[in-house]
This record gives structure tokens, sequence and C-alpha cells, in this order.
């Protein structure tokens, strides 16, 4: 589905003439500011010193949260520090889904007796009956083997699915897209068939005793308890199911309350020229409950932030409007995201280009870069010319996804670029107790910024 | 000094004819053997087993001690269980220097009272007198400076050197390349002009509490006691300086002993058509005493020796010989790959190749090349070649450094290559006791063992 183009600098070459002219477009001053951004960025970034508040200060902050309510007022004060042109409060109604206390998980009834399995409860799942409840389980490889089997084989049962993460795939995300389907999706399918709680192993590569929480969806069901079981434990659960019947007691604390109101937090330098033009470069400032929200998305929140800090750090007075947008709710909703593309879409604005840090703080890449077919066309030829002075700081372009808080904004026309660092170790952390502040590297995360801050500053000199 | 060839693509568009005709050399099975290479050694890999063992069941393993020893007879009865054609142990003789006990450098004198300064002795460094000694610390920032201050007001004195590694270098080496004069050479310098002690600024961009030891030579003198502190006490000591003079306590308990008996490991598959050509992929096997030695240079260990197992694995019968060799003594003399060369040469072998991973586990960018001028340029032609082969994971070519202990082979006119991770990390574990096995990610280490074995591959088919 995504295109890679990794051959763009011969595309370039092959183009021939086409290229050359088209290079004359950028500047020996273009390298020059651009490494201006690298040295500042590595030198007097304030990214990492936010970061560090937000995580061990702050911790996790899922929407609805007293620790989200804490965060939208601490980086409205950061970007209050900055001499922006303005900074405010974007109203949004969010979810309120609450963890209520320790779950548990255990096989009961073994021939190795009782085994306790780290658990986590999926984000939307409800409680358990109170003193919880025991079942037989089933594993299931896939979602669609729920239908497959029926209401006979389901009806009663807890269903585990445990189709691992494939780890042939390089980049970790598309590991992920191909087995998370079994934790949106999966409980919601087996209590169609009367299940009465799902299982799901968690998502990563890594064989660890973490459990990786993460949304769960129940459209047309009141949902049953679904929770994520750590890799060791689905191994070890696996390995008995394949001797004997395998009865597991499940326990869950969890609660749906009413709708909060909170913020997408933003602040912006407006363009000299084109004003009415906007860039946006921005991250999700919700998390979820447990671990401290470090790599998913404490990370692109500060580096976002950074960019507009490095930009008046270094006097440069922008043509267009740059805005830094701190999306609220990404994790279990995105209201945040909805919320901000609606509100412009009312104010008639035109987005010339966003850019989402969501994949970690980790050593960049490069850019996916996703539009409309026609505005694809159209612009992202100009991204092309820029690769030379990018490449050199181990940066490249691909035509992919971009980020799920600025995927609304793709119908305004614009070009909406993902933030691609490197992919290894996401999802060691993703999710879960251990994505804390000690596991971010202050320079992979200050390389970040000045990635995002050279192509805000191409952007915005060249248009698209 | 090193030129970075970046735009290798573009040099071979920009060739043309050149370019494609030679690209017929490799085809479509080459890309499918490069994937199962890959796929091999993201999910049969045995190198990240190995590591575990090698750091935190044998842990730091300095030239001399009984860990070293260790650490032969465990990847000797390792590379033992591949299959090979042959394993074997090559003597050589290393030195000998023990830490001999925890060390202090503390402020005895300041206006703040008495502290403690994170610090570790410097491979070579003598002891204090029974006691330890205290002097007044001067400040400098080259090694220049000794000698242009000269004995007056250096004699006596505890010399400081604080030159911090540059933080706007994008590759770490350089920064460390940069820096790293102060600490091999800074104490003998000192001790040519009168100081009785020295203390050295961690090498490191991160500003933390470990020092970071490594080696240091006394080629002229009896040394002097010498000893890295950690960042953060380089920077609160700096600082002090400042307002006034500063006296520090020094203590350490190093002990150069007898030369010991030890050895490089090797294991080879010999060559079915050009036996006589040989293709070495290696590490090196000691590390400091601190610490578990895992990234430096445990990975590049069983990297290596996890070539071979992968190329056993895919029944891979190679035209030239295959070697994997763990090189004793990289970190306090280069005993081993001294020897290693000696030998090689004795026997009139011809290296037509040697990679050396010794920079750490983390994601693979790429190789540098290092060769005489004649040989370069016969035989780099034909790596470019592959490019499009590699490009695809990530990894790239340019001229540079290789490895310390291959690079005694480079008067062979082979070319030597030093595999080339992402380094943003690096430095922040660097000879600490922080270089342990957690701070390895298994992909990211796989990933490296996957790239070395598709170089030695495609090196082994289309020769160079």
């Amino acid at each position: 589905m995504i295109k890679m183009l990794r051959y763009l600098p011969m595309l370039i070459c092959l183009l021939g003439c086409t290229a050359m002219s088209a290079q004359t477009t950028t500047n020996d001053d273009d390298a020059f500011f651009i490494r201006n951004i690298y040295d500042r960025a590595l030198t007097e970034g304030r990214c990492y010193t936010w970061l560090e508040h937000l995580t061990t200060g702050i911790g996790g902050r899922l929407a609805g949260s007293p620790q989200a309510a804490a965060a939208v007022e601490y980086t409205r004060q950061m970007l209050d520090t900055l001499g922006l042109d303005s900074v405010w409060l974007q109203p949004c109604t969010v979810p309120h889904w609450v963890r209520g206390g320790q779950e548990h998980v255990r096989i009961v009834n073994s021939s190795m007796g009782s085994i306790d399995l780290a658990a986590l409860a999926l984000g939307n799942s409800p409680a358990t009956p109170p003193g919880g409840l025991t079942a037989e389980v089933i594993e299931l490889q896939s979602i669609d083997e729920v239908a497959e089997l029926g209401r006979e084989a389901i009806a009663g049962k807890i269903v585990f699915f445990n189709r691992p993460m494939d780890p042939k795939q390089l980049r970790t995300f598309n590991a992920y897209g191909g087995a998370v389907d079994q934790r949106v999706f999966g409980p919601e399918r087996s209590a169609q068939q009367g299940a009465v709680a799902c299982l799901v192993r968690s998502m990563t590569t890594s064989t660890d005793d973490h459990p990786h929480t993460g949304v769960t969806v129940f459209p047309e069901t009141d949902g049953i308890p679904a929770l994520a079981i750590s890799t060791k434990a689905a191994d070890l659960l696996s390995g008995l199911l394949k001797k004997e019947k395998v009865n597991v007691y499940v326990e869950a604390h969890c609660q749906k309350l009413a709708d909060q109101q909170s913020y997408n937090v933003i602040g912006e330098i407006r363009g000299s020229e084109f004003p009415d033009e906007i860039i946006v470069v921005g991250g999700h400032l919700d998390s979820w409950d447990v671990g401290q929200g470090a790599h998913d998305d404490g990370t692109g929140c500060v580096q976002s932030m950074d960019v507009l800090q490095l930009l008046k750090g270094l006097n440069y007075q922008p043509k267009r409007t740059i805005r830094c947008v701190l999306f609220m709710n990404e994790e279990n909703g995105l209201a945040g995201g909805t919320t901000y593309a609606e509100v412009s879409n009312q104010n008639k604005e035109f987005h010339l280009a966003a850019i989402e840090s969501d994949a970690g703080g980790f050593t960049p890449r490069g850019f996916s870069c996703d539009a409309t077919d026609e505005s694809f066309e159209q612009r992202f030829p100009k991204v092309i010319e820029w690769f030379p002075l990018l490449e050199a700081y181990g940066l490249s372009f691909n035509k992919g996804g971009s980020g799920a808080d600025i995927g609304p904004l793709k119908s305004q026309g614009g070009l909406l670029f993902g933030f691609r660092p490197d992919s290894q170790r996401y999802f060691d952390y993703h999710h879960t107790d251990i994505d804390t502040f000690d596991k971010v590297n202050q320079r992979e995360l200050e390389l970040g910024t000045a990635a995002m801050t050279s192509l805000v500053y191409l952007i915005d000199k060249y248009g698209l």
C-alpha cells in the first residue's frame, strides 16, 4: 500500500535537466541555515528538559485524567515563554475511561498449578463482574476465525488472540499494522459470538513480561473484559493449551466515566507574507495511563514546541504561519485531531502542510508524505528538490502515511508528513509501563527536532 | 580527513553506461538471498543469546583477566558448535593492568565543603602513594597548553583536562576523535612537566555521573595517577575553579602486573574455489573491566560469530575462505590485531577483505571502507555496484576508517570495512559501568549481523 520511493536520488539524476534546473531554487544559504538549525538544536534545544517534566513530573496522561489537564497547562505555559504571536487552548470533548485498579489474569487449573499472567486491560474494556470471572480459554490466530468457529465454539469462553507481530518486517510499524486488528476488533468480534472475555498477545516483537495496552472498540455490543497479556505470558499460555484444557480467571476494574472537556494546545508565529498558508507541526499530548508516555508521544510534543523555539532563537521571521499543535486524545478516539480539522474547516483555513511526530524520539530517518492524488502530484516534486539538502543528515522521503491527528486535514489539499525515526525500539516501549523518560536519548530527540525544523523552514521559504 | 561519498547513487547515475553494465553482475537471486539472510537473522540469529552470556554471565573482560580467559573459552566452544571447517586459538601476549580497588577523587577545601567526584582510573594509570595525594587543580582545555604553561605552572599540581566533546558533530565518533587526545596523551604531557596527577573530563556528550575509563599511555615517563571524572563532576569542578583555588584528594590502587598469554579466537569456513582469498569478520573480545563490555565490543564479537552461523544455516558454500576472528586486547595495546597480521604475513596469506564491527550494536547505517590508494581504486568500484541491493536495508558506503584490529592488514592490499551503526547512543555507554546487556536491542543487533553477512556474501560471490 505504501509505495517506497527509495531511489529518489536516482530519479533526480534520471530526470536530468528538470532536476538540475529545479535544484537552483535552493542555495548555499539554505545549507548554511539548516546547519545552524542542527547546531542550535544540539546545543540550545529545550525539548529534553520539557520532556523530563512532562514524563517524570506529570507522567501518564490519558484523556480525561488530571494528568492530561496538567499536561495541557504545563505545555501552554511553556509555549507562553517563547514570544510567539499567539498561544491558545482549543476545547474538545474527550471520553474518560479509567483502569480502576490492578487487573489480574491467572491460569487456575493447569498441570503446572496456578500461574499469574502479566496483563493490562485494554482501553474501553468494561470491568469483570465483582469477584472476577473464570472460563476456558480458546486460542485463535485471527479475528476471522471467531465467526468461522461460531457461537457454539466461542460462547462462554475466553478468546485468546495470539498471532505475533512478524519479526521479519524491517520497519516495525508494518509488523504492528499486520497484527493490531486482533487488539482493536478481536474483543468485539468475540463478544458477538458470546465470549465472556478476551485476551490479546501484546503488540511487540520483544519477548518480555511487559503487557502493552491500547485501544479496543465495541461499536455494536456492550463489550467484554479485554486485556493484553505479555508475550512471555502468551507463549506460556499457548504452550499449555497445546497439552490441555486451560481455565483462566480474569479480574478487571475498568470504568467508563462521563465525557470531559479537554483541549488541544496551540501556539503560532504568524506569517509575514502569506499568513493564511498554515504549516502545522504537532504530536499528541495524551498517552496511556501506564508508564510516562515518553516515546508515545511526549517526544513528538516537545519536538514540535522546540521547532518554534529554534526558529525564534534563530531570529527567523516566517513568510507563512507556523503553528505548533499538541493534540488531545489521539489514543482513545482522536477527539483533538477531529475537532482541530472541523474548526479549521469552519474558519476556512488552509493548511499548506502538516507534520506529525508520533513514532518515537529515535534517530531521524526521514518523512513519509500523504496527500490527495492531485495535491501529491502538484506539490511533492518540490520536496524532492530538497532531498540533497536533507540527505546529508540521513533523511529521505517516501510516499506513505502521515499521522492520525493530522489525517483529517488531508481534504484541505496540502501535504501531510509523518516524521519517521528509526523504528526498531519503538514497540519495546509502546503503551507499557516502561515507556519512560530514561528510554529517550537526548541527541536522538534533538536531531528529530532539527529534522522537523529544517523541513518547516524549506516549506516556509519555498512553498509547495 | 574522511571524505564522505554521500552521493554514491548519483555518481552511479552520472557514470551512466558504466554503472548500468556493471549492475548486471548482480541479479534477482542476490536480492532473494540477501532477503533470506535478513529473515534468518531476525528469526534464527544466535547473537543475542551469546551476548547475554558474554555480558551477564562473564562480564567485563580486560586483557589478562580471568574473565578474558573465560570469554576465550566460551566463544571457542560456541564456534565449535557451528560445524565450521576449523576453530582455533591464536596465542598472543597481553599486558595485565588491574584497577585494584575503588578509586577516590574528592574536593577537600572548597567553599562548598568536601565533595566526592565520580571517577575511574584510566588504563595504565599507576597507583597513588598509599594514603593518596592532595594537590591544587589547574584546568586546561588542550594538551598543548601543558608545554606552553611549562613546569613552573604545572609542577606539583593536578592537571584537569576539560575540553568537552563537540555536541554539534552529527557522528559522535568525530566528536570523540576531537577530544580523546586529552585522555590518551594528556597525563604523559602533564607528567613531563611535573604534575602529580591528572584528571580528564569523561569522553561523552551526555551530562551524567558515569565516569568513562579508557587507555592512557606513558611511553617516556613512569606515569602519574590519571583518572576520568564524570561530566557532571567536571562541570562542578570547573565551576568552582572559576571562583576559587581548589585542592583535590586522589586515591588510586592500580597495578601493572606481569604480561599474560591470551588468544585470538578464530573459526573459518574454507573456500571451495579460492581458499587462499580470505574474508575476515571480527570484533574484539576484550573490554574494560567496568560494566559488561556489551556495545564495546561484545556486540561485534557475537555478530561476527553469527555471520558464520547464518551462512551455515542457509547452506551457503563459500568460494572464498570466510573467517571469524575475535581479537584480544584491542583496548589496551592491540596485541591481538598486531599478532594476527604478523602471523598472517608470515604465512603469506592474502586478506581480500576484512570487516570489523566495533562501533556498537545499534541500527546499521552502512560501512566505511579503507585501503591502500591502489587497492581502493581497483576494488571499490565493485562495491558501488552493490549499493542498490543494500540501500533497501538502509545501508550506504563511504570512504573512511575501518577498525583498529584489522588495520594492520591494510598492507596486504585488500579492502578493510568498518561496520557503521547509528552512533548517537554509543558514547552514553562507552567504557562505563552502564555498558551492559540491557542497553542492547535484539533487533538492532540482528540487523547488524544481517548487514555484515550480506556484505560477506557479495564479496565472496563476486570477489573484489
